[in-house]
């Protein structure tokens, strides 16, 4: 949550020449994003947010998540618009990084969002999945199944530093997952980290959805899995059924939910917490104190997953 | 740079229950400030910067802080208002930190400015100096020469190893300046940080000075060399006359320096460079390796404190 690259208002000057957005008003770093660097932009033109992509972000993906956006925001999605270039481009680069300006979207995330929340971020989710359809390019999830050996490989031995029986439960977890992980499910392009740092409300409507830097094309149940994850569980890990309940329902009137789907969801919750739970961990045992994000806990996650683990059917997420 | 105390849309509407404002629009954390967590918020009622004062800033002093841009802002510099709240207190507390909420300034910093901009920054800083007349509050400077020597035990022993000789330039230098310091002189009410970077630009004029939490009454001719040390020399270290000559003469022709004033530009110039060279060696060599600033470089304040100990009279800085 912070400003890796510097930008100067002269580096601004030179990159908004390859734009027709008009004079800069005003120009900020703002402390958002995992690991890009952000700045708001208010132009005679408009309000954008200037995005310069660090290391996380591969180069050769930035056509899928820019085009995806594009692609999202001609169909009616509120996400934000990548600003083509006077040449064309969808990005370019400023101070050594791949670069991109998106227009500004308004709007304020919540910390704590309730029952409505849930249920829009529900509806959303699926009016995502459906509006996706018929973009051409695609990109492979990393962060899935097959990704998930490198990660407990790479964890596996510090875990328990971090939480007794996490191994254990790390290793139990993605056994039993590699066995049990549904195929064939109906699949799309995904957000597959709709958070709720990454939803903007307005008067109670989502006015925006943001960050789609780990978009891919995945099964869209594993998408309303970690949704469920992202936003069904309150401050002291317990799971909230009317909430579950709510976003679950929302999701199937926008988009019918199929009975394999419905079926798949407890194990693909699990996936989805274990895909946090890893990730998570992997950032704290490697964080460097240098480095200017906090590390985020990843027990949240193994409470998560332990929910999950027990979870039998649909039904126990209130579906 | 970096956003030290989260503040949540549920934090934030609490907060905003207080003001008259309106509804929030858009709310971001910005990388901006020395240690202070900063946000911009748009409202339906304007945009504006709401500020938690962390650490460095002591609750005490913000009668002080926040009454003179009241002041300033009311004689006509561009500098952020703080909003009453409907209370009519200048700040309240937001998670645990006292918290303002000022204007928000339209407007960019430079980071090289060029001739025309330091003429522009010494007559923003006279009239800054006229404007603070009248200002009934006072702050001493507790990092002019009396402060320095704690700051020179805290840091001489370990100075040389971020630059040989630097601890006999900085003693040599205190001892000189505690013997040459001049009292006396015209003071007021100074900024007493006017880096480029809190000075907003708009088409070439001034439209904003922002970061008033190191102001303080002092000799208005020092706050003048502060100015000088941060505006005229480059980015190699060599001080630019042409520069010099702008800012001060277009500082001379807004508000008329005395003779006193003028013969003591350079031992003034030498206790800024002095100033910062020490605050910055101070948190360089108290960086906690887990805070989200980088250290700024002190060295670039030892090149200039020896020019300035090589200059006799102020037309070596052009005037």
């Amino acid at each position: 949550m912070a400003v890796y690259t510097d930008v100067s208002f002269e580096d601004l000057e030179t990159a908004l020449a390859g734009y027709d957005v008009g004079a800069p008003l005003s120009f900020k770093g703002i402390a958002e994003g995992v690991e890009n660097s952000n700045f708001y932009l208010r132009a005679t033109g408009g309000a954008f947010i200037l995005t310069l992509y660090e290391k996380r972000v591969r180069e050769a993906d930035l056509p899928f998540f820019l085009g995806l956006m594009e692609h999202l925001a001609s169909r009616g999605i509120a996400c934000p618009l990548p600003v083509r270039r006077n040449d064309g481009a969808l990005f370019a680069h400023v101070n050594g990084r791949p670069a991109a300006l998106l227009t500004y979207l308004d709007g304020l995330s919540l910390r704590q969002p309730g029952v409505a929340h849930c249920a829009a971020a529900g509806a959303a989710l699926a009016a995502l999945h459906e509006a996706g359809r018929g973009f051409e390019l695609s990109r492979p999830n990393a962060l899935s199944v097959k990704g998930w050996p490198d990660l407990v490989h790479a964890t596996a031995e510090r875990a328990d530093t971090v939480q007794t029986g996490l191994r254990a439960l790390i290793e139990t977890s993605l056994e039993q997952l590699e066995r049990s992980w549904p195929t064939g499910l109906p699949s799309g392009v995904i957000h597959a980290d709709l958070f709720p740092d990454n939803v903007l409300f307005m008067d109670g409507e989502v006015s925006g959805l943001i960050d789609f830097y780990f978009a891919c094309n995945d099964a869209f149940a594993y998408d309303l899995a970690v949704l469920l994850n992202a936003w069904c569980f309150e401050t002291d890990g317990a799971f909230n059924i009317t909430k579950g309940k709510a976003l679950l329902g929302a999701y199937h009137t926008r988009r019918d939910l199929s009975d394999v789907e419905i079926a798949a969801l407890p194990v693909l919750a699990q996936g989805a917490a274990l895909r946090f739970l890893l990730t998570r961990l992997y950032d704290l045992l490697n964080h460097d104190p240098m480095a200017l994000v906090r590390p985020k806990d990843p027990r949240e996650f193994a409470k998560r997953l332990r929910f999950h683990l027990a979870a039998r059917h649909a039904r126990d997420y209130g579906l």
